[in-house]
């Protein structure tokens, strides 16, 4: 519809996830049509991303080191591991400031329908790292979904005859929902793990 | 939340029109963990499209040439001109099919709100183009808003005395809408622009 570059540049933004093609056609117009918008930063960062960032080679998380910030920050405690699906899991669970251990990033989650079983996922690299006794336990942190109870499973499995504390994040009401706009499963949750008040 | 670039790539996404914080992580972790996906075109793309894109300079549309592919197109009709705000309103326009005359982007609609009146639209660049009789009517296809109409307005109050036939697009029900959800000025116009049926 429009002449080379900004219909190739409107084609190109729409094969990001999200991006449809009225977002895109909005995105490009807005780079030609605002003065102040340099596009050289992201031109550079897309350049090098690929090549510069890698996954930290103890947690799987994202860094541009051998290890990433997080393994290599001496106040984290080394002696609970929470186990996540992905780094981006890691850097939600660093916004709520909770918690103080270290990660391990699975990479994914068991999910026979898309062909991924327990040896695609980094499972074995975690049993190494447990193998010298300093974690005590491991909280995981997989979504609360189908997948994510089924890897769940699978590793507490493997962890509970090995006489690691092994813990779930608990499932409930999310915090400012309504409960009657609450799903029955989650429901149920919150009352399977309801607390005594006042106790 | 990350180191370095991935954080960067999140935040320069993130300054993109409609593309807030958590579609942009979307996308940076789409790029990263997607091994089939090359952004080196988007990353070059990125650093030509400024230098390379410019204003067609009779019809203001976008174009890598002085002038852009409608106007160099011998089988469009030189006797009708389409008058848009935007570039962008060309390429809808251009995928109905309909029209087969030139256009005129006046780079935006008068808005005394925004501080944009008459002189910061090319209006005398239309005028220009009027001047050698060619053209033997002026469609205004502004949208059918405040500014739309203020625009419009004005342009036939210039237009109409020059002896030039002048149009403007129909406004009524969208195609598939519903009536009952029609707002009541739509409605309105709708009724205003009946048409004899079987006539």
């Amino acid at each position: 519809m429009y002449d080379g570059i900004v219909q190739d540049l409107i084609d190109e933004f729409g094969r990001l996830p999200g991006i449809g093609p009225k977002s895109a056609q909005r995105i490009a117009f807005h780079i030609l049509q605002t003065e102040s918008f340099d596009p050289t930063r992201l031109s550079e960062l897309l350049a090098d991303v690929k090549e510069k960032v890698r996954f930290c080679e103890v947690c799987g998380n994202v860094t541009e080191s051998e290890r990433c910030s997080i393994c290599r920050d001496p106040r984290r405690s080394p002696t609970v591991i929470c186990v996540v699906e992905e780094a981006k899991d890691v850097a939600a669970i660093e916004r709520t400031r909770e918690f103080r251990g270290l990660y391990h990033v699975l990479g994914g989650a068991i999910s026979p329908i898309d062909g991924v079983g327990p040896d695609d996922l980094r499972i074995q690299q975690l049993m190494t790292r447990l193998a010298d006794g300093t974690v005590d336990e491991v909280i995981i942190a997989t979504d609360p979904n189908l997948e994510g109870e089924a890897t769940a499973t699978y590793l507490s499995r493997l962890l509970v005859p090995m006489g690691i504390r092994t813990t779930r994040l608990a499932s409930g009401l999310p915090v400012g929902g309504d409960l009657e706009y609450a799903d029955e499963v989650t429901l149920g949750r919150a009352f399977e793990g309801r607390r005594l008040v006042g106790g």
